[in-house]
């Protein structure tokens, strides 16, 4: 698959940066009472981070950056890069698949950031985990695994990422990003007497010039006005199988289809079947299953 | 069920005032094109929150404040008190057990706010349904459910409140509020020669007067040690039924036993039946699933 | 003219109360020792805002934010909306053509956001009349006028506001709105061997799919390349009027053009009458010039 | 000219820090879908800063912030010091009086931060310029040109350091900085019958002990009264050449005078000729030209 | 004593709600365990504010703000205003010179500011008991009582507005506000050879010409020097009394004199009587102790 | 005396830099118009920083972040470490007990920081000197020192910070720490008819379950009751030395004693005497004297 630039890392290291700050400002890392209490701020250790699940890895620079800004003398070492492929181990299978990164320094800090650095990478590895189980799904299909904007409050820019990492593509990150008419503005400008149509070419007219204008639709009528009036996609929502085999023969090339709703593992290649050319899939990043993984201190030096 | 102090909402104020704001401002809500293009800013409407499922209501403050934020003319009127046990309903069902709240005024603000709304409402009612299920599977012990500090980043606070809605208790909620040795702790203080009673006794001399000393052990024998130097919690880790059964015979009421590790709605009950006095669950916070609500526009006024 | 979206001041308003309060913080308004020395904060008074100069306004909301931060007891009454007409005229001319507000309560408050207020009003009305003067001049032809990314910083918002105002259109607000290839884009991609075509299509593949391409093109091979592949928009720069002739023709309905490059006053209807469909011009923010407003206070009650 | 302490750079690290990152802010550098989805991250190269006008150089830091915020591994190398005499050129001529910085380093970076860059550069090269102009006009009279606090809202520092680097001084910086009694100070003051005089007198004893007094004047009497109870500065207000002959031979070495109003590079001349000892243009921040400066990618190494 | 502007509260609202805010923070009031545990939320009740000692009421403003933060249901009835005498007395003594304030509202909510609102009060009560202190032992001479720069940190202005309430006057409020050349800066610009006389000729040069110039002595010698070149004030650091004597003398009148240094209240009438203008004393602000001052629940309703 | 864990600086790095940017801030650092005029930013030197009283030192990492933070090139070199004694001195006495700091680098900058950095050593070494005088009183008692929060709004952990280092115990940090029931809570849930065993009980019952329970008690009925109810600490407010001595009988080591109210230097031997286990007091930071530290150039280089 060929690398598609929101992989790079780069481009999201301000939100790495606010995201680590805010998680350590919660746990309040500062004042790790048991910590302080037990363990004198020399103490130099080793620790490994380890799978102990399937999965595909994401959001190694988040632990990273985690470790970093609660005491910058800790030394972390990545064993893989995002995108890698995770298998269950131990601690002591020091070179196998399931072992994510090496961590060095002062003990009592690596403690303090222990809980931080996993709750990131546990999270977004849940997340491309499951991503990818989807367009495992649908390879045999020439149709793209989307995101959508139903995500976690705070974590959008990193979740997404995540579902990159796991092989979907990105819908539009905020509600600045693209014209996307749904069932509900539709509702609004029907007062003023607007047909579908006339939304759409309200839309066309006064949206930004160098956006294209994506709707809802929910009726083979509503697909047949869209694609008269030149919408650019249609999201298909909550259509069956054989509605969405429908729509695709109708819209025939004439704009791109999105089916969407109650997309699940178990039907998603039937969906894929229908001749979409993408599906979107909330429960990525609004019900997410935490990848496992944990910290262990290895070695005393 | 005793109304316990955690419930109240008014302490919450704040910290729902800044998750709103970054969400808002993640989605770039001052800059919905799409909603500028199509609808008016004077169009005042009406529409309904409604579940789509069968749950606990949890963070109706978090979509009121939602709405209040993106504009403060909108009237949000809530339908619901969180811990309210919701079941699938339409739009149209208007008093009915699904209806959440109505929400009247611009809607061009409506449409706009929507999606984070519904974001916060999903997820936290998700975590209380989750919680609650839990709750009940274990109503004939008299044993109590906990949360952890697995939590999803930038969200301690309103997922831990989530959990006490659904009937859970939360465990410390930030390093600086209490001791709790864990096994990498054990192992850091290993170097110095100190055994799992020295570490405790450590605990005890040196952390604030004001705190108890919860300790982690995964053996009978390290039972037995932390019971005779006074550790005022243990946390049994990982325990099989039958070692949790031998644990708390040996503890016979000389601390307080808590068990974690591997817990699911499935063997939860069987975990309570040991006798110990709380179990913690990791995957109430860190593998939520979203509940299905939603909003329509009902009416255009 | 129809209203556009862009015009609705409810969506600016964070952007208005956050550069007001920057600009009361650089003149440490808190800390006016004229005004504290000399009068008392009991005294209250009235004054007017008056335009000394022919014009258009903008920022009416700037300057009622300037003295409600300052102090909310302060009662300030609009005589004018943004877009009205302004001729010169004196303090005492009350209903005049040139009267934009009346300002009530503490002289203290008044004297001290004077000048903050006045910086507002003159830089957004002084933007608002040029543009209107570049809208006047090519009334004639079917063609507008656009701003650029060419602003002042740390004020692209407002100024971007005030073109509207004066009858402007707005082109991309940020690098993350849209899609436009540049001169130094094309060097960049040439590395790898990429012609002008090879980088548009490179754009449409993996840009987000709701975005249009826009390219910058400087002869009339490129403009035949960039129609070839499909390019949405062409960015016609520093053409000569017989170029744009050529260039009008040559795409023939196939794309939309846009000229940019040295446009003044002078010379904008010419470009016009090539038949481009859109001007923009960097002037109109870049190089500004205030017009003259100015504060008088009129009467003590 | 000895050297001001005030075009130490020093002192407005801080300054340009803040400023550059609100201009980045604004134009969503961290989301340049362009530069995303056409240059690798990798790739390097080369690009030069040439002015292509005549005038004088100022924040070359400010350019240089810019390209180490978005990038701090971009090697930044200046050609010219702020004050720099500049002179049009190509990128072709790298040695020349045109050439301003090189810019090495990763080409997708360079790209991203180029705007804000130079739109920092334009705009206080201009101004620079501009007041360069006024300076040499009256080089011939013990004169000096001032700045005002007329500054487009959130540049107040950094304009001011423009005018210093053409040549100019600063009049106070801000409403904390100085006593100056403005006609609508002596209005206000008028409700409790102070005269003129009774208002400076009033400044002088309430006033913070160690700064001085100036005053506005308008008439000849308001300039004998002033003078009379010791004003320390006479800021003469729209006054004719003739009047203002007159004041300087009232005042007689008794304040220092300064000259406003109406000021331009066509009359400045004759007004330093009547003797004042300070002349202040609000045109020189208010309403800046920005100077013509642009950045080519030259090597591709 | 006439009314000086410092004393208006109406200027300090910005530093108060801050500093109220971090007071705040630092104490987790929002995290208030034993009141949550203990109070409910809607329990309304009745608290006075009284005085248990002799002194000056100061910061009436930072107790009524951190209520009203806490909980703006809370009704906070002053009963005093800043420079009122205050008298040692009981929670029962209601009319009394001891009573401060009324606080009425929910209870849990007062308990939880009680500290922060006391920790303002007794701290700004203090500094102004004592200047009042030093006032008074000076009040048959004409010589004032200054503050300096020796404060708190974070507490500048406030603590500076204590003073003022207590009858002190505020030298210059930081670094930017005056020219005050210190011993320190002498031997600094002696490397190049300048003279305290070079070295004051340079500042009345350089410095903005609106503000007078200030310089350290500490002997006869330079007290000559600093007057012959025009030193507005002299600040005559750590001499006698008999030096002082001389010091007042040799200016006679040409120059403001102002004493500083080892002054206690046990010898300021003794300084205020060699003729000085001016007295300032750090230990007003660097060595302040606190009022006792109590808050107390006086009814339940 | 063993290390206490509170002693590591490396905890405090977060508080230092927000206090220190803080301070700088309000001293206007950046605008420090005396240096800019007098000295050039070229200009290096040397300057120590001594103390000239006897007392204990406090607070060095706050001096040097200081001058890191006024400008990062200065080299601070701490000649002692915070808890040494320091005894009075001058500048020449370089290896002396009183040499705190040796301070090189640019001039300008080390005069621009020397204010805010003294501000800060005078104040933590003053706490550290008085609550040192307390721990040496009562030093043949088994009995420990306390701080309270009745401390300087704003400097909440520097002053309990410098408590520590004068020997003394930082009792809770703010009130999400630890339960302490104070007379007011007492007042408060006496309307719902509870006693203060009820309302111990429910403090045991609902707080969270790893804190202890400290309640204020008054009289020897409170102190028998709270003892029978499990009380975990006796907070002993303002008892004669005969009542504590009753306490201490009564008490007889089922619960931990802290004595508190009216106690002085002169007094606290008896206090300890008592046999109470720990006594608090309020002035340590309430009412801190500053200890006497200047800085002074020695050397031009």
């Amino acid at each position: 698959m060929e690398t598609v630039p929101l992989f790079d890392m780069h481009f999201l290291h301000s939100e790495i940066q606010e995201a680590v700050n805010q998680a350590l400002t919660e746990d309040r890392t500062r004042y790790d009472v048991t910590t302080r209490a037990l363990v004198q701020s020399e103490l130099i250790g080793r620790a490994v981070i380890i799978s102990k699940a399937h999965g595909v890895l994401a959001g190694i620079d988040t632990a990273k950056e985690t470790f970093r800004q609660v005491d910058p003398s800790i030394n972390f070492v990545a064993q893989k890069k995002d995108t890698a492929v995770l298998t269950p181990g131990t601690p002591n299978s020091a070179i196998d698949s399931n072992l994510i990164a090496k961590v060095n320094g002062p003990l009592a800090s690596i403690l303090t950031a222990e809980r931080t650095a996993l709750n990131f990478l546990q999270h977004l590895s849940g997340i491309a985990s499951t991503t990818n189980k989807y367009v495992q799904a649908i390879q045999d299909h020439n149709c793209i695994i989307l995101d959508t904007r139903k995500t976690i409050p705070g974590l959008r820019e990193l979740q997404k990422y995540a579902v990159a990492v796991g092989g979907g593509k990105n819908h539009r990150k905020n509600l600045g990003d693209g014209v996307l008419i749904k069932d509900n503005h539709i509702k609004a400008a029907a007062i003023e007497g607007l047909s579908i149509a006339g939304v759409i070419e309200r839309a066309r007219e006064r949206a930004p010039s160098n956006m294209k204008v994506e709707v809802e639709v929910e009726t083979l009528e509503q697909v047949q006005d869209a694609v008269d009036v030149g919408a650019d996609i249609l999201l298909l929502d909550n259509m069956t199988l054989s509605q969405l085999d429908a729509a695709v023969s109708l819209v025939n090339g004439r704009a791109i289809t999105e089916a969407s709703g109650s997309v699940t593992l178990a039907n998603v290649a039937d969906v894929a079947a229908t001749g979409v050319d993408m599906i979107s899939v909330g429960a990525l990043t609004h019900s997410a299953n935490a990848l496992d993984i944990s910290l262990d201190i290895v070695e005393i030096t």
